[in-house]
């Protein structure tokens, strides 16, 4: 059975935003069903959990055959066993391959920078000049994707695996008045996340927050 | 042919540290001969590059079945056909995978953060106080991986790809005098990028540079 370690609760403004979202989304676009191992911000940071992520977050990932975290990898392998998710020629799978990371190492690092930014440390000192420099940079990537998306409905045309870690990435502007500037990418977006599969990864991830009382979240 | 793009020159704080070093050292890894296909940085902003690669960067990859580009996927594809960078069986494969989506997205994010600020724009007003909170989140990671090699040569307990995107991040730290502070890190670094691989691989990149005039990097 395959196996998804997420936290049983998170404060408002993660909720939805827990990067086991990416996994279960896979998952039922894979219709591949899975069970959850939720764990509290204590478990998070016990041998325990720290042997299965060594940084101390979530996802982990089990299907019997592999023991994994991060989730971009998790993606990829579940990719592997769902057409839906990844063509099976090598050519498909490559480019896939190259778009998971694209979506990871190309944009994510310059949408985490404006979006925590804004999001956690506003009122730090360097904040407001910095935030003009990180979305200039942010700005030139997003740019660039808008020019790729001119002509497509998905980055390869069909939807893959690295529509689905690019859309998620995407997805975390929503909340900072960015994307309505790159039209394509803001559509791109929006026709990714509005697929079945990813309303029911979302309404899974949400319902296990409902269930649980708060707490506190440490280090 | 396998044929690797890169840039025919670039300034002297980017030589040896320009992204096709590491599918050069997995080339090398693996034992495959390549080609290089040399760009300027005119070209990379022309449609004919773009077309292979999207944020007007390198490296971009070709290898007669696929065409592809971002570092950490052409490294995974070149892996599949090398049991020097990856095990053959399915939880070693997944392993690889995770380290090497950990190295891209959980551990470089942070190390660009500190390291472009302080090459790029050290003068910014922003960049002083914006460094010790750069810092102090790289730490934290850096921290953690300090522990989980606290008893193991590598990542698994054998090179593999994961190593190798791991170590060409953590690299571009050396001039940042951090690694000091994580002795396992720092030894592991040396470990990966002692290999003669990686010797041969920074070879090439640099001589090319170094028959190649100065131009303007442009945008």
């Amino acid at each position: 059975m395959r196996e998804v370690t997420a936290y049983n609760w998170v404060p408002d403004v993660a909720q939805g935003h827990v990067k086991d979202l990416r996994v279960r989304w896979a998952l039922e676009e894979a219709g591949l069903p899975y069970a959850e191992r939720l764990i509290d911000h204590q478990q998070k940071l016990q041998p325990e959990h720290l042997k299965r992520q060594p940084f101390a977050q979530v996802p982990a990932y089990n299907d019997g055959a592999a023991d994994m975290f991060e989730s971009g990898a998790i993606v990829m392998r579940i990719a592997e066993s769902s057409e839906t998710l990844m063509p099976r020629d090598e050519a498909g799978r490559a480019r896939t391959m190259s778009w998971a990371f694209a979506a990871l190492n190309s944009i994510e690092p310059f949408v985490m920078k404006v979006s925590w930014t804004e999001l956690f440390w506003p009122d730090a000192p360097w904040a407001p000049a910095y935030l003009v420099h990180a979305r200039g940079m942010l700005g030139g990537r997003l740019a660039q994707l808008e020019q790729w998306l001119e002509r497509r409905d998905y980055l390869e045309g069909r939807f893959t695996a690295g529509d689905l870690l690019m859309a998620s990435v995407l997805r975390d502007l929503e909340r900072h008045n960015i994307l309505p500037g790159y039209p394509n990418v803001e559509a791109f977006m929006k026709r990714c996340t509005g697929r079945p599969a990813f309303a029911r990864a979302l309404e899974a991830q949400l319902k296990v927050f409902a269930a649980h009382p708060p707490q506190p979240v440490g280090a």
